[in-house]
């Protein structure tokens, strides 16, 4: 059984009994077939969370229809309501700086599994241009500096909406981006911190850890927020590390995490997996 | 928001649209209302899966009629369902060997979380009667010979009947259980087999994997079927090794293992969260 | 080949050519067996650390004479050494506050492999007084309030030396040991932090986890300073969590990390394979 | 402190009294500086291994007469020994056949770190010459069918030759060497299996695995011996799995462990860190 297109909607909403059900008689009513379903329920907030996926080809209502009439049950339960459709591609910018791991390896796997559209690869380095042209990918290379930052800023933002960018992906990308432009892509940039958050918060997290002396080392995928390294985590990953292994060996050992981290948060919400709550997430299997 | 008493329905079926309208009608109908709602589509099988569990509180049917009520859905849709109540404590025997401590980890949980009632101990060693006692739990020694077997099978299955024992967990119970006794408990007794299986089933599997210089080791918990070592796997952990691991270290690290699996799988049991299918497992979360 | 009294030495020191020569010249010329050698250079302060384990069996130094037979070495190498026999228990004292998992652990453990005399324990609550009792270990009950704590730690200063205590157990002691206290047994106290530190320092920290929204927590076994929970760290271990962990999730997850990096931690310590150097641990396998 | 030229002796002996003194002694008075000592006695069949590196920068033999001026000692001791220079990279040849994901991993890291030459690129798929040219490696495109097989590895032989290969890695190489091939490579060709050995010989690991239903999948590295997938295990890792994978899934999670098994396996082969005896591997750290 192979299905090709399917709608999903991501929901939160005031826990309240018959909210499950308003949801299935919809779909059931108007001739969907339920594909996935998955719920949660903060009992601390007393909030219900959901993502409902189903198929497309028998549905009896269209795409472009769905969302008016969804209208009622969104008002009935004061749902927080997002809708997705799987043949959307979301289009995607690659941020990066010096190392190239995590730009390599998502570049392979979205060759594999097409998930994103990539629409472009920014860089304050120039030479990440060789590997952007092997997969065929426009890159812009913009340079930083104390002076220059505002005005390159501009530039990436003038990028990203030409290109309608829905997301950004700071592939260990080093500069910090400023309140402004983050706050134009609220849970739309996915960052990659190299440490296991919120140790090691700033800059070189392996060296804070290797100075601390720990004996396992992290790595952290989270939504880029206002506060640094503060924003919701999606994905984390650790590995020992002993005496034995140097500050080199620290940074090694890191970007395996790095890469895995990375890779799994971009897909879970290319997916749309993750429900944002209380600087929180809720990631979907 | 405190909830005492919940029913859960655990639900396997060919998969059908309509199938989780049908049941959320079924309990938003009847006043219910639903703390989780887990499901799974076997898409090799086209079978649904689903865990759904609500609260009795507010429900409108009571304890002893909700089964009959559950008739015509279950008929519509060619469910195999099983019905459970949280309030109802499962009848529980551990049968253990030489080692005690998978017997200590489900003694020392069971005080904390309550979740079983563990009505009797047995085992063919004398040497558990004091802990036993210590945890007020009445004990049987019950030995084992080639020559006794038949016998004291016999003997066991009366005390399993006489307390209507509804689960037994092999707690590194080393005497391997008649097929006839077996097929009286299907899905109903766990064992934990002290390596990563399918990798060596049978004797000793510790020396099995340091003679084959295993890099890793693992611990399964599996409900127990006619074929020795070969039933539904609920839950495994590995762990590393080395060559400076020693054959009594690998036994010594692996102890850890087993009690986490062990106890894993039993408590996923105690909650209802385990349906098995072609000889294979769906455990929700 | 079963070796029953070994000598075990541990050694700090500027690295320098010929080290290793002096001592395996020194272990060879008087007929010991050298039975394990581990060393590491910290190549970023150039400082060697070797531990070296011999069998008294054949050595021709007897082992009260050991340790001014060193002296030349000692010297020419600059060397800080400890020395130790493996036929010497370490009399140790265990402290616990109210949940007593990691005990436990330590209890059935030592009892299975032997490596530590536990003289007493201590609690700021009653009711482990049992579990002592059953495992013949004298219990003291030393309750702390604001108003009696210093009192109370002098009472516990006195026991640690009427016992000869080498090695103090903090096995989830929820009271801060004074400066004082703690200055007395540099390196000889290990606590274990319910934390996978440095993050979560303090109060709490699982509650501190849930509310930050981490996918990992950890537990860290370290020795402890002055500064809170700033010790050089000996053993960590983590373990993924998800939004479907409860706070209460977390601190049941939390209790197997605590038992593994506590246990691991205080048998490394037991088997003289740990050095501190500039707050950070060498822990050899 | 950094250290461009050393040399690397490998040891294995039966265990005896004066060993470790011989080789220390031997560096020492050849004016040699110790940089890394690692050993290990197998206690079960009473044989000592060491690996033991110093710098050559002081030392005073040549490196063409070291060989020789170890003779005496390895009489003595009759010690088999394998003696290294750090400057002489180890020409590797790299077998490939469908996926690329490993000789990716393989061709990024040796290009951040230049542990080996790679002589060559060796597959039975024409596909991958372009990721062969881009890091300007000889690519050989070798389809091997039954008739042609026998021939094929001739032709194989005779490149490996020509090179002077002395390390063969299969990186997905889904084609069986022949005994009389692998026979000339004694523990020089590293294969990476796509389970955890030994469960899942064969075929299509991953769907064995499916089909089992197991919770964990692995990968293992090891040398490649005349008994399909029974050679020395070198490196092993392992990923939690569940219901909710499907096959595919198995494999996608399956990649991230054959990259790093292999990658580890491989670096530490280059490193001269790995001894075997009795099917079995050390591994030095």
């Amino acid at each position: 059984m192979i299905i090709n297109k399917t709608a999903i909607l991501l929901i939160a909403a005031p826990d309240k009994k018959g909210l499950v059900y308003a949801l299935t008689d919809y779909i059931y009513h108007n001739n969907g077939n339920i594909l996935h379903a998955e719920q949660h329920i903060d009992l601390s907030n007393n909030i219900f969370f959901m993502r409902i996926e189903w198929d497309m080809g028998t549905f009896g209502i269209e795409k472009a229809a769905i969302w008016a009439s969804l209208e009622k049950i969104k008002i009935e339960y004061q749902m927080h309501m997002s809708l997705y459709f799987s043949e959307d591609k979301i289009s995607t910018a690659i941020y990066i700086s010096q190392t190239d791991h995590c730009l390599l390896e998502l570049l392979y796997n979205n060759n594999q599994n097409n998930l994103m559209e990539i629409k472009l690869i920014v860089s304050n380095h120039e030479k990440h241009r060789e590997i952007a042209t092997y997969y065929n990918i426009p890159f812009y290379f913009i340079p930083i500096f104390k002076e220059n930052k505002g005005l390159q800023e501009g530039r990436q933002l003038s990028l990203m909406q030409e290109q309608k960018i829905e997301l950004i992906v700071l592939a260990r990308y080093m500069q910090i981006l400023s309140p402004d432009f983050v706050g134009l892509f609220p849970h739309k940039i996915i960052n990659v911190h190299h440490s296991f958050l919120p140790a090691f918060v700033g800059a070189d997290p392996y060296k804070q850890a290797y100075n601390r002396g720990v004996k396992i080392i992290g790595s952290t995928a989270h939504y880029v927020t206002d506060t640094l390294d503060d924003g919701p985590i999606i994905s984390q990953q650790t590995v020992a590390v002993s005496h034995k292994d140097k500050y080199e060996d620290f940074v090694e050992k890191g970007k395996h995490l790095e890469k895995q981290v990375l890779l799994t948060a971009t897909r879970k919400h290319l997916e749309h997996k993750i429900l944002v709550f209380d600087n929180k997430t809720v990631v979907f299997d």
